[in-house]
């Protein structure tokens, strides 16, 4: 059974404040310490307090695009497609160079010769963390909707390249506003460092997610050498 | 079209460090600045973090979970109804107070005539944030593996309660040695007070979107006075 995320539904427990002042969730907090039979459970609750920080965002996205008639992971798509046409018009680069850790040409892609710019399907899934059954659902809504057209891909005639379209843009552009009112909301009272500092914290989880799946995905080791 | 949170994807982009040594995702910021314009990213790529934050640690959950034949989904319930039977079994409480903020009793649910623990759909609903109609495919997948039983509430013949069996306490002991393997993992190389620090900026997410939707849901102030 897949377990479905309901943004729909209540994000986390009743909040309160240890002895150094900082939040955690009482429901949260009883069900791990049943867990761990009284044992330590910072870890537990910190990994929770990451997923309700997820929902917490998810939210408000929703909320933010359901209103204009857009689910989150189309939202998502579109700002892909944006950044990868932007930087395309700019810089043509290969876009076989999927694996470039510098992140200024990491989205782009363009066919060089003519100046369109798109994704394939393919780099969108990989850059949005979806499969590519998802994305070309997604990609059916947003042309659907006017906002990304496909075209054929001028580098491989069997290949179809997914762009932001000019109505697209203009969404962006209208969205941008509401999005930064809904950002300064949800981060209400950080301060810059903090900021970072969430985002490091967070990322440090992803970093160390990242080397473990390393090892896991490691073919094992043969018994006898050769 | 509901964007569905698919783990088993790649979670995040390429990291790398800013100036002062901090975690950033390079093709969150590449997109992020297309965005904005080459505004301010640093909320957006919070938000971002967060995210794969969450990804991170459900696909080590999923991981952990699979092989041992419950969706993380069903491994929350289970991990509720066992701190409802622990719980219940100690103090007997009225189920009725789920306000309770003391976190102490808030999962406590039990028929206190014959002691015999257990928590409506509804309350395994309301407590795990997800819908009535998902708790109860995941009860079903509990029941099925002999890990929980559907039994009559004694204080209402036309309600059932869901229980946690001896053997899905027994499965939730043998779980509990990996889950701590899978935590120090994920959180290898925090120290007690930056998992805390991550907890805490996590929750005030949380804290900032229950204002706002209180807010949000808040009925319209009338023209006019009586």
């Amino acid at each position: 059974m897949k377990y479905v995320h309901k943004s729909e539904e209540p994000a986390a427990g009743p909040l309160d404040r240890d002895a150094e002042g900082r939040l955690y969730d009482t429901r949260v907090r009883a069900a791990m310490t049943g867990f761990t039979r009284g044992g330590d459970t910072l870890a537990l609750e910190a990994a929770a307090a990451a997923r309700s920080a997820f929902h917490a965002v998810e939210r408000l996205r929703t909320h933010g695009t359901q209103g204009r008639g857009l689910s989150s992971g189309a939202l998502d798509v579109l700002i892909r497609l944006n950044a990868a046409g932007e930087a395309g018009a700019a810089t043509p680069t290969d876009t076989a160079d999927t694996t470039d850790t510098t992140g200024t040409t990491e989205m782009t892609s363009t066919s060089g010769a003519v100046g369109t710019s798109g994704l394939t399907v393919g780099e969108l899934a990989r850059a949005g963390g979806v499969s590519s059954r998802n994305v070309t659902g997604l990609v059916d809504t947003l042309e659907r909707e006017g906002l990304a057209r496909r075209l054929p891909d001028p580098r491989d005639r069997r290949a179809v390249l997914v762009a932001i379209t000019p109505d697209g843009r203009a969404w962006l552009d209208a969205f941008r506003a509401p999005t930064e009112r809904a950002m300064a909301a949800v981060f209400h009272g950080f301060s810059p460092d903090e900021l970072a500092q969430l985002r490091h914290l967070c990322l440090r989880l992803v970093e160390n997610q990242q080397r473990i799946e390393q090892y896991l995905d490691r073919p094992q080791q043969p018994d006898t050498k050769p």
